[in-house]
């Protein structure tokens, strides 16, 4: 008898420290490895990480032969991701059932999962797949908005378009690095004022980004499209993304084909991936949508997730403010109806592609999801904790980006995803 | 003693016929195998593809060991892309010293490269690199006038950072895909008109775009950037490439992100990469720049390479017309320039990206690279041979780009890129 992975009454025989992120019914992936050692892929309980390789290596869990069996779960996660959520699926309930604390484990079993385990503060982790493809969403209203009306017309903030479809645009692969990588300050060409010539310098206006993003399964091949009723089955699971941004180029580059070297310098992504179904407890439905969307983006029931996010600041050897807190459930398209227009002129979709949200900002001040808007263009500074303030970032500060869901005592979480900045050079 | 590889006076003992892009001045690599047999890489004289594993396994040609050896020209050429342009220098020239009519071989040898040699009408030819990232640029200064005085405002055609930064946009990676490969008119949404709701149906404003990409060497790590006076030696070579465009779908999705459904369907790259040694007697001044870009962009001496183009357009069953006939040098930033504006602000460059050109027009009304430039946006429709006018391409039409450098009795071309449509589903 399979028990649900997700039951809120599970414990694990590993120890959970209280609101830990990372309780049985989480069963995140990652992929990284102890000082010096090769990188596997990894689940974690508490604060340990489990090194799913030697539970292979042991006979304690299997991926499909022509996944590569043992070897799928040595380097990245791309080859669990081939074929659907099912392989993951059966993954996370032997592990649910090995690591709970009525695991029937003989002794050698038991000793081969001690011997997996490796504190996580020991871990270098790395990217969880490889990325073929990065595309960045568009998905809060309000930040939509809150652009609209710095940059261009209170009275027309929203595009024509906005309403009718997800606004997307490709994002770069090679430059996303995982949680902890310093981020280094950004030379670009800007307008210091709108009526002065193109300068060449540092960006004067590095800001971050909060989103969430969403690893894919394999899709179909090129020219197949994913309906919005299927799309939720080629989702592998979630991660914490800050689209650091560099205002000043933004401005200057972006018209007519949108960001390029105001965001390609880096985008961080936190570690371990969460699948859906260890967010299914916290589904909720999304914002109406008003006009109705053209029926290939029509989906009916929950299709959005209640995640509480949250922005910190630390200046370099100071204490961290936090500076915002927002919600994943605050995103006006879905992921699913995201995917289902990506793919409906039959782009294809690869396995570890990554998708991101956009700016998550709520309806309230303090939960928009940039500096741009908490600072409001720089005309409301934002006042940190040792009484600093802050119009964008300044070197040395260090961003925190931290999502959970909490519901029926709970917690299923992110860790998250964390960079300083450096000069530039 | 090294000959140069390009000397107009070389022959190789393997036939080439009159006109043709490959002489053994050219030496292309690219990636593909006979009917049902692995990929592995190659080079090409006249109509017949020389497998470089075979070569290798015969122990006439060598990769150096740390880059697999042997193992280096099985697959993709990305191994071969890892250490920057001496390896396939090196590599170039030990093929010219074997396939040159002054080859000094022994009999064995000349068998080993008799057995390596493939009739390209044999061959499936592949991608030549796993590309990771894809970007477009926007080069040509008559292109983007052109646009810009169709959608905008004639008397401000050009956007005002145009003529102080290559402008450019991230594409889509994994719908790149091989000339030859049939192209499936994308649906999607779009207005019918400017004051009618948005509708989903059939892209009716299928385009092609003309340009010519580049394959980049691995790059410095992230947080480096390559100058503009060493940029030249992060490129392995050009190809031809057809930017397929969906303009209805296009122009209701791009503000303010850029262009994402009306590209991303697919793009159509020629399999035969020309190495820019190869193209080097074709070495050409590019236009004045006026302003003068910042430093960071500024260089010296003849930058871009005098290619003739043309663009043959064939309805289902029918002839071919030659719709558009333009030349590489029209552009107005150079390679160099593209590159080092794409990584001054840190990004990293990896082995086998790619970068295009953007759409390639001229001054003359026939040398614009699209339909939507060369029907004047469907106001000047465009006239084919068999009496037939086109706007944007219908079903069953196929697209071939043709391009090649031709100098005092030499020439060194790409072959050709071609795709044909089929209706959409």
């Amino acid at each position: 008898m399979n028990i649900p992975t997700n039951s809120p009454e599970l414990r694990s025989w590993i120890p959970v420290p209280a609101k830990s992120d990372f309780p049985v019914q989480n069963i995140p992936f990652g992929v990284g490895g102890a000082d010096g050692s090769d990188s596997n892929c990894l689940t974690r309980i508490g604060d340990s990480a489990i090194d799913l390789a030697i539970l292979a290596e042991q006979g304690l869990i299997h991926a499909p032969e022509h996944l590569g069996g043992k070897g799928a779960f040595t380097g990245e996660l791309d080859a669990l991701l081939m074929d659907g959520p099912q392989v993951i699926r059966d993954l996370r309930q032997r592990l649910s059932e090995l690591l709970r604390d009525d695991a029937t484990l003989n002794g050698m079993h038991r000793d081969a999962i001690a011997r997996a385990i490796i504190p996580v503060n020991e871990l270098d982790m790395e990217l969880p797949a490889l990325i073929g493809d990065y595309t960045d969403f568009y998905s809060s209203r309000q930040h939509a908005y809150n652009v609209g009306v710095m940059f261009r017309d209170p009275a027309n903030a929203l595009m024509p378009n906005w309403l009718h479809l997800p606004v997307g645009y490709h994002g770069r692969s090679s430059s996303i690095v995982v949680s902890g990588t310093p981020v280094r300050r950004p030379m670009g060409q800007f307008k210091p004022a709108p009526d002065q010539a193109p300068v060449f310098g540092p960006s004067r206006q590095l800001d971050l980004e909060l989103e969430v993003g969403f690893l894919t399964y394999e899709g179909p091949e090129l020219g197949s499209r994913i309906s919005v009723e299927e799309a939720e089955d080629h989702i592998f699971g979630l991660v914490l993304f800050n689209d650091w941004s560099a205002r000043d180029i933004q401005a200057w580059e972006y018209v007519p084909l949108g960001p390029f070297l105001g965001k390609n310098f880096a985008s961080s992504m936190s570690p371990w991936v969460v699948t859906l179904d260890a967010l299914e407890p916290f589904r909720v439905q999304g914002p109406v949508q008003e006009p109705q969307p053209l029926p290939y983006l029509r989906s009916s029931g929950a299709r959005t997730f209640d995640i509480r996010l949250e922005v910190g600041l630390t200046p370099a050897g100071g204490s961290e403010t936090i500076i915002c807190r927002s919600n994943f459930k605050h995103l006006y398209w879905s992921m699913a109806q995201q995917l289902a227009h990506h793919t409906v002129n039959g782009c294809n979709v690869r396995a570890g592609d990554l998708m991101a949200s956009g700016t998550i900002s709520g309806d309230a001040p303090d939960s928009f999801g940039s500096m741009l808007e908490l600072a409001w263009k720089g005309t409301r500074p934002i006042k940190l904790n040792d009484g600093s303030e802050r119009k964008f970032l300044q070197d040395g500060d260090t961003v925190t980006m931290r999502g959970y869901c909490e519901k029926d005592g709970l917690r299923i979480g992110f860790g998250e995803v964390s960079g300083t900045v450096l000069p530039a050079e």
